[in-house]
């Protein structure tokens, strides 16, 4: 296997940080198992991080990952198994698993995730077919993915209790498309497994949610290791009842803004690192990078241009912005050739299955690097992340991923912790999951 | 990946058998899985196949696995999800892991698997050290490897019911160590998990036992195919209370002997194959291919020479042969740059994690391939055995990996029944795993 080319990533000094939890193995490997008997890990996930060289944290955590065709195809066994793990405990005897893809059918990149998708659960031994929510799609559908294969799309239909396609009652139904635009009718009170449940999508999720359930998991494994849980855990707050358009709230959330910089500068002032505290405003709810501003001062959210307002205001499918998390800003200490490079850790059950580094050479440190479009150019890791080299050098890539992998699991038993607490008492189906 | 040079091996066309297996692959994996959900799988185990082109079959189920060395290392995170998946079953607070190796410390190769074991363990964020069975380890003794490394070995102490060495004391006991030379009073009745259980050791276990259970297995496995369960398993018999040396017995075997030679013979007239039907003896307890002898007809288990009745009457650590399996013969189809090629087939927990071909320059493709010292050559399987190549042509590589990790998983499922069925009522420790 080739080493990719990273500059600052994978030459600098290994963080202290890195370096405990390479000492901490047994402990943390021995936690997280307890952990996952008391929490079961969401079916997948992606996580998002930020590696500031005096810092490691997760940013987002996504429940409905979209790069599965960025991995590295050597991993794929890895994901393999990680399925068998993840259906034996869903639903044992299933043979047939039903995809709900994202209804932009259009991005080419999009599509190469989902036959990414559907080929490793077709490896774990599944039937796989693919359900559109697109009110468009009322035949099955041929799409041409641009690296030669097609997928067909089928509309989905219900059954009484059942959502199934024509010839087709699936055991499991996976949701590869993050409900932004509602959470659809045709999945409510359904009796099949539906994974991630119906209040993991966006329409309903809010991510101060799940930062709120990520402090009280930072704070845990931070007593296991007896580190500053900050070295690992974004400061954030939460604004909420944001209209952008009529500039409703806008002091509420530059006061927000001021606060969770002064407590950063705090921060950095008690530390001694020499940085300049920023924040990112993104919407609470929603994905794709829309939405978000970095910010380095209360004014800067003060009367703000039609432009940037119609940016801040809405979303995916068209999911309007009312809340807001406004999240420290973690600088990214990775480069490659010049460029950002952001960490993009994903998992399968409650294993790390790969990962890649979202490049962007037209932004700075401080920027949000998941931009609407594809600018970013993927490099998939080239080690896994499971397997540190204990013996090797303590700044080697797999000692790195190792600690990635760590911080993108805290993020995936928050989500698991999340998705119990918001769970709705009125959705009995969501909750067999 | 580099292509491993497979003449007949990889390049003839895929067994009408394994293009079954490709076909059914969502029905298989659900009923493995529904089966591991009745009989959990043992720790790890390795499994001898042979391939005769109309024939895939186990002819030997390792629970004492000693190749890990033999692996492709890019393999080793299946391993390490494999490992963790099997500690969260047994004991997931588990931080400390005690293997238990051979005593015969001086087999280089043996070393080497030691070291490669340790290193999986490790991976999995397990501490783990090394405790010896064997009488002169009476202080910690540091072993080269030759690969460079050293290995630290510790003498065993027993502390009430709990295996422990200075300053340790693991939560697993797993042993590496096949217990030939008996069931040593220091392992029983301990508090610990022991893995595998005691009566899992050869001084106690039987191959006709573990072949009683594939025959369940293969039937069942082959009802649900609906082909004949031959194709995937291997006639045997059972011939007990033999004395090589004084020739006690020699009649009951010429006549087990012959019938296993007929009953496969009148399965090839039945099925039209041109081959001539041949037996393996083995010790029915044992291992290391000592205690083996390939035969064509009774006649040729009649009036052995000295050299003979000695080759087959003693089998590892002293262990005195007076019962045998008598097993049809399955030929192997594939060669490997003109040497006979036979695939082991690695697991841990439920997972495939590997495998490698046992390559023997010097013996015929009727002959048992696990000769004594290490006369194979062994070469790394390059593809993992779980990713059949759905829409690749059905000849591929990874095709008959898959058809190899099926077959691998029925005799797992069989060992794992069989430790179940051999379990004494009297070593409630043992049970606990």
């Amino acid at each position: 296997m080739t080493v990719p080319r990273l500059a600052t990533a994978l030459t600098g000094p290994l963080l202290d940080l890195e370096r405990k939890f390479l000492l901490a193995q047994p402990e943390i490997e021995a936690w997280f198992r307890s952990q996952w008997l008391e929490h079961s890990p969401p079916f997948y996930g992606s996580v998002d991080l930020r590696n500031s060289g005096y810092k490691l944290a997760p940013v987002d955590m996504n429940l409905f990952p979209g790069g599965f065709n960025n991995l590295n195809p050597d991993f794929t066994p890895l994901c393999v198994q990680a399925v068998q793990s993840a259906i034996e405990k869903v639903c044992p005897e299933a043979r047939r698993i039903l995809l709900v893809p994202e209804n932009h059918t259009r991005n080419p990149y999009y599509l190469q995730n989902v036959a990414a998708l559907a080929r490793i659960l077709r490896l774990a031994g599944l039937n796989v077919r693919l359900g559109s929510l697109n009110p468009e799609i009322t035949a099955p559908t041929t799409i041409e993915v641009n690296d030669g294969s097609t997928l067909t799309v089928e509309p989905l239909q219900r059954r009484s209790r059942r959502i199934v396609l024509d010839g087709f009652d699936p055991c499991v139904v996976l949701l590869n498309n993050d409900l932004s635009a509602g959470l659809p009718e045709i999945l409510r009170d359904i009796d099949q497994a539906l994974l991630p449940p119906l209040h993991a999508g966006w329409a309903v999720r809010r991510k101060t949610h799940h930062f709120a359930e990520y402090d009280g998991v930072a704070n845990e494994f931070a007593d296991l290791l007896g580190i500053d849980p900050w070295y690992i855990n974004p400061y954030f707050g939460q604004v909420s009842q944001l209209d952008f358009q009529t500039r409703e709230g806008e002091e509420r959330l530059a006061a927000e803004v001021e606060r969770i910089l002064n407590k950063t500068g705090a921060k950095y002032r008690e530390l001694g690192l020499d940085a300049t505290p920023y924040v990112i405003v993104k919407a609470d709810a929603g994905t794709y990078g829309m939405g978000i501003m970095s910010v380095k001062s209360p004014d800067d959210v003060i009367g703000l241009n039609r432009k940037q307002r119609n940016k801040m205001a809405v979303v995916k499918d068209g999911l309007e912005v009312s809340d807001v998390i406004v999240q420290e800003g973690v600088p990214t200490f990775e480069t490659i050739e010049d460029a950002v490079a952001e960490p993009v850790v994903y998992m399968m059950d409650r294993f790390v299955v790969g990962g890649f580094y979202r490049v962007h050479t037209e932004r700075g440190t401080d920027e949000n690097l998941n931009a609407p479009g594809a600018y970013f150019k993927p490099l998939a890791f080239d080690t896994p992340l499971s397997t540190p080299d204990c013996d090797g050098s303590p700044d080697c890539a797999p000692n790195r991923f190792y600690a990635y992998g760590v911080v993108a699991r805290l993020a995936l038993l928050a989500a698991s912790r999340e998705l119990i607490t918001t769970m709705p008492e009125m959705e009995p189906a969501a909750l067999a999951v």
